[in-house]
């Protein structure tokens, strides 16, 4: 784990003042050479910075939180955000949100533009091209800064910082889980073929459940959708061919539309086939029959996400240790399930 | 209309040199006390400002917008971001998100914060706690400054600034004007007790469609909910004993939900009662029957909010004119209307 080096730290390493340090970090004459260049040897080597970012954070909060996250229209996401704001404005601090519409560039800039000393620390969710480029540089700058940072539901393992993420395998273990114990056998699931962890674990959770059930996994009832996209077509030949008797999607969206076309089809839902969904949106919420749907937590998500910056901000602690809470999804069952 | 005084208009009223003006205006020695007390005096009395905020501006734009919303978990507003962001990204500006949460103070504080020379300009749609005060005076101040403002769908005449809106009334109008024109004859509104003009509007361009047809205007019909909650018991009992042909809603979760309660009664959408909502989002889309719906176009609206703002940002000129685009509805036809 990366740890922030101090000034302390580096006096202490070579067996000097803090002051010797201070004064051959900023080349004073009144220090030799020789020790000079051990000093900034080792700073540079533990990627020491002078700080005055977070000199000035620590002694003029701007007591504003930056807020980036991939997509605003976007119920998940905004459901975060509000817990954001709930957490932060009550501890007094202001809520700044940018979007990096999925793109690494506008994450870059965004992040650039409030590193600046608008704000105190950063709460992100990771766009979709940051993840496939697997280039995290920008977020290890602004840590090296000793700004902190929290990443929630879409991170990764290459950034030490504070985490909130949902518990994605367990989510999808339990909704299958739930079809099994109703009876259900031929359990299909849509998917998507996006490269995002969330879809990754969700399917391991999926085959968790029907393995320790006996069950075989079958791949044609696996049916993954390029890039979000719900593709009517293949969906259709799917419910034709396939005889489910149930289905869990990725999204509440693919869930609707399925259970719609399904319920065109002449088959009752939750009797023929029963479906659940993530995300539990106004989607899941309002369709005909209500949708049985795994809850994120966005808003508690986003309150928990809060809570680590804020706490990392007003720490006085200068060694600092890391953690990642991952919260535990809930079924709301409703009645798409039987 | 208040327009920002310039030096240049202070030394041509008052028949003096730019550069005397400059100088009584910070007191100098130079200028006699007779001639510093008329300048001061005329400045004050036409709220000169110094304006140290827009001439650093017009010299060093931050590139940034700074965009307050009253509401994220909202899909119409989040709409108006994203096309506030599609513009504006194009224009080589970062947009800044703020939320003001349905707040007076939460406005006021995001806008005093953002003021401090992080923007250039201001996109806004008001909180409900603002219209209900009726107190605009942080709007002034902004505009006062000479920060350029562009206000959007939840708007004041108070403000001298541009303005983008919606033709809630026409909108209305249309929408009861088709199902007049299908035959309906007995149609109900759901709509909102809330002191917000656009349900004003939307009742107006309701009453208006019927007059015209020569339907009289039955208060029975017009079903108010308290503070944008549905009331599912109301709507029960309304819909058990109006005997509507179809149901006009001020928001598409009002209709979904009310066509599921017609639905679950044995009525056929839309057969028996049609259902219109305003809001194209999500549930309008994949509602069973899908719902027949009012496009504000919020992408659209956030657009053309943009253009005005950077083109007021970017203009040279000192005199300023303000326009109020309005832009026109769309009714998206689905299943739920005939």
């Amino acid at each position: 784990m990366k740890q922030k080096i101090t000034l302390k730290d580096i006096a202490r390493e070579l067996g000097v003042s803090i002051s010797t340090v201070s004064k051959a970090l900023k080349n004073s004459e009144e220090i030799s050479r020789d020790t000079k260049e051990r000093i900034q040897a080792f700073a540079k080597l533990y990627n020491y910075r002078p700080n005055n970012i977070a000199i000035s954070l620590k002694n003029k909060r701007s007591r504003n939180i930056g807020v980036i996250i991939p997509n605003i229209v976007h119920h998940f996401f905004t459901t975060c955000v509000r817990g954001v704001e709930l957490y932060a404005n009550a501890k007094g601090y202001n809520v700044i949100v940018c979007l990096s519409d999925e793109s690494f560039d506008k994450e870059v800039i965004n992040m650039e533009m409030l590193a600046n000393g608008s704000i105190d620390g950063f709460i992100m969710s990771l766009s979709m091209e940051t993840m496939m480029k697997d280039d995290y540089n920008h977020l290890k700058e602004v840590t090296d800064q000793g700004i902190p940072l929290v990443l929630f539901d879409r991170t990764t393992d290459e950034v030490v910082c504070d985490k909130v993420v949902i518990g994605d395998r367990e989510a999808a273990y339990m909704a299958v889980k739930k079809l099994i114990d109703s009876g259900r056998k031929r359990i299909g699931v849509i998917t998507s073929d996006d490269y995002l962890i969330m879809v990754h674990d969700r399917m391991e959770g999926y085959k968790e459940a029907l393995t320790e059930a006996g069950i075989s996994i079958d791949e044609n009832l696996i049916l993954p959708m390029s890039q979000m996209q719900f593709d009517e077509e293949a969906v259709n030949a799917f419910l034709e061919t396939q005889k489910v008797d149930a289905i869990v999607t990725v999204n509440e969206i693919f869930a609707v539309r399925a259970m719609k076309m399904a319920q065109r089809k002449g088959y009752k839902v939750p009797e023929d086939i029963a479906f659940i969904g993530f995300t539990d949106g106004l989607l899941s919420k309002y369709a005909n029959p209500s949708l049985t749907s795994v809850d994120q937590h966005g808003e508690l998500m986003g309150e928990h996400a809060a809570r680590m910056l804020i706490n990392k901000i007003e720490s006085e602690q200068e060694e600092e240790t890391y953690t990642t809470e991952i919260l535990k999804a809930t079924l709301i069952e409703r009645e798409s399930t039987p």
